[in-house]
């Protein structure tokens, strides 16, 4: 068993008709593993079937990654190719939507130095803004798949010959992207409906704050005040209704960055740029971690919540049922767009603007007071598991059950 | 036989220090076919250690491009992503420098519209102006070098096995690029005193105009006022000596737009843009082309030269000995980067500014009044054999014999 071709065409048929919901005219530029090439050809070919402009595709190769690590001067991991984020932001801001590929290696740099890691991370993540800019902000219509890369795959998979993990996490990927049976927008559909569901209910509620009760978690964690709950496919502020993440299970909003206390453990592993940091324990106060640690990777964890001043608050919120799909084939992904859709999680960093009420139009400082949190990165955490309890507290001091042993409290 | 690594790697390393002489702290950007991502690589490793600030390589993909040809709709070939050529003039203007690796199938779009090809190649030129107009005027130091990819092995080497064909293509690549022997920078060294003693002479003698003449050809070819001959090694504005192609043979000049009259017959097919022009004859007249034409892919040339105003005249004369290695290896490349070094020849189009007399500071239009051709094309194309006499005509009508049956008249 190796990847089926026939479920790749599929995947990237979706990716560019349902996921990015591409428009006749519009330009597509796309960013990819090298290793994920066969998925960015018939990304493209269903690209132009669907009338894009100009698809541009941007490939990352894990030797030529590895070669900087190796052979590079020291300042080389202070540095970024800004003109190159300078060039994609003048392409959002021309119309391009966006698409980008996972399935990276998620231990790619496992022997590389954390310190190099955290600085190139650190330059990189500034340079980008500009091109995250609109991204972050929802302003153009944009997606994100996974291709089963061989170094992925071998991890998820590691005791299995390479081309049949390639195969099995392809069909991993296929199912948790709801591409099986006949048709495959219909599926969506029936799954966005589902969600939009539970974003009106909590929306209704429109809770001051989420208490979460389990085996190392106790957390009363702020909603950022005009908080609005968000999931499946949404318009960007383009006008384009786009399903930014594929596969997705979540419905999230913006936590207050100054209004979450007490502790929180992990119940998944984080891989995070190279590394996979395990057990990871943090104790919040008044929105920030003050106390954190791993029982590996505690060294990669510190220098990312020091990345800069936003990085030790949160500024995302995510329920996702441990009934999900993802969260039921058991299967550790080591990669975020898998993983936190198999359980309740929060991001470190940056929060998403169109979370808060008329966001978008506000400047930082007006964010800021709002409780919505500002840094140069965004890592999403997973905390949720079938032994997790969440409450919403509404603004009167009501306690409403929302999740019950990781599962939605009211049907 | 297949590729040589231990070629390869030494192809890699004579690029990045003799070709493109790159700087310690110097950023570099790689464009290059993802049939080379081999070479890439290669070329990754030892720019870092020659102290690379930021590798940056960008990749085309043929499957990509055919795509684009076989599904676009019909506005897509009027179009190209200004955004990333502006990034990477910026890059230039931060004193990156450049390296191209070449390689395509010059066949990949035989089947494909000739005015497709012709409109997409026009707007793709005008787009990508600010990113050349570095790399035309020197202002960075820069290099071509070349991939034995498959699609080009295979139209070189038709009658061998792709692999075989790869190995040959490579062999002949690395003699032509003088990697033989112990130490490849003194051949370089010593094929650069060589070029530089041919530069001298014809900059002694500055010559006014040559007359050429050979079977098809009677051809009066008028110099650009204050026209500089160069080849080999020469310093970049930013002052790093750099070898541009790899191969080369050539030395060269601006010839006077203005001032070229009679007729020119090419001495070899020429490959653009996944087409093959052959047997191409033109007439000029007070500089311009006023009769082209060609046995196959005419179509081509004809779109070619009304691609703007100058693409109908010239912008540069180069002089190659018949003698020359790539010459008498007697293969015919289907490639400029080998072609144009194994003949005399002319290209249509854009000048060097820096075959002018400071010419770099100059304005478009006062290099017009000296002679140099403005385009967004440069087009080499080879018009030298053994039976071609050049004759350097000085400003007071003396005739100096500067070729004779193809080879320098002088020893
Ligand atoms: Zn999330
Ligand atoms: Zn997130
Ligand atoms: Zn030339
Ligand atoms: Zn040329």
């Amino acid at each position: 068993m190796s990847i089926d071709p026939v479920k790749l065409d599929r995947l990237a048929e979706v990716a560019v008709r349902t996921g990015v919901n591409l428009q006749p005219g519009q330009d597509l530029v796309i960013t990819a593993p090298m290793a994920a090439l066969d998925l960015v050809r018939a990304i493209t070919v269903h690209a132009y079937k669907a009338g894009a402009g100009i698809v541009t595709p941007f490939f990352t190769d894990d030797q030529i990654t590895l070669a900087r690590y190796e052979h590079a001067p020291d300042d080389s991991f202070d540095r970024a190719p800004n003109w190159f984020f300078d060039g994609l932001a003048q392409a959002f801001k021309g119309g391009a939507a966006r698409m980008a590929i996972s399935g990276d290696d998620p231990m790619l740099l496992a022997e590389q130095d954390p310190a190099k890691i955290a600085r190139l991370s650190k330059a990189t993540s500034i340079a980008a803004k500009p091109a995250m800019n609109p991204i972050v902000g929802f302003e153009v219509n944009w997606n994100i798949v996974a291709y089963p890369s061989a170094g992925w795959a071998a991890r998820v998979f590691p005791d299995m010959p390479v081309d049949a993990a390639q195969g099995k996490l392809m069909d991993a990927i296929y199912k948790a992207s709801r591409l099986e049976g006949d048709d495959p927008v219909a599926n969506w559909a029936d799954h966005t409906a589902e969600l939009k569901k539970r974003v009106k209910w909590l929306n209704d509620h429109s809770f001051s704050a989420l208490k979460y009760t389990g085996p190392g978690t106790d957390l009363m964690l702020g909603l950022a005040d005009g908080h609005i709950w968000k999931g499946g496919a949404s318009p960007a502020l383009n006008g384009v209704t786009c399903q930014p993440n594929i596969p997705t299970e979540e419905v999230f909003t913006c936590p207050h960055a100054y209004k979450v206390d007490g502790t929180v453990s992990a119940t998944k592993p984080l891989a995070h740029q190279g590394s996979v940091i395990e057990n990871i324990k943090v104790r919040f106060e008044a929105g920030r971690i003050v106390e954190a640690s791993a029982s590996k990777g505690e060294d990669v964890l510190q220098a990312l919540l020091k990345t800069d001043d936003g990085a030790s608050r949160i500024g995302e919120v995510a329920l996702v049922p441990h009934s999900s799909p993802i969260s039921q084939s058991g299967t550790l992904f080591y990669n975020t767009l898998f993983d936190e859709n198999a359980s309740c999680h929060i991001a470190l960093g940056q929060c998403y603007a169109d979370t808060i009420e008329g966001g978008s139009t506000l400047s930082p400082e007006e964010l800021k007071q709002k409780g919505g949190n500002q840094s140069i990165i965004h890592v999403d955490w997973m905390m949720g598991s079938d032994a997790v309890d969440i409450d919403g507290i509404t603004k009167t001091g009501d306690v409403v059950p929302v999740m019950r042993g990781g599962e939605w409290a009211t049907g």
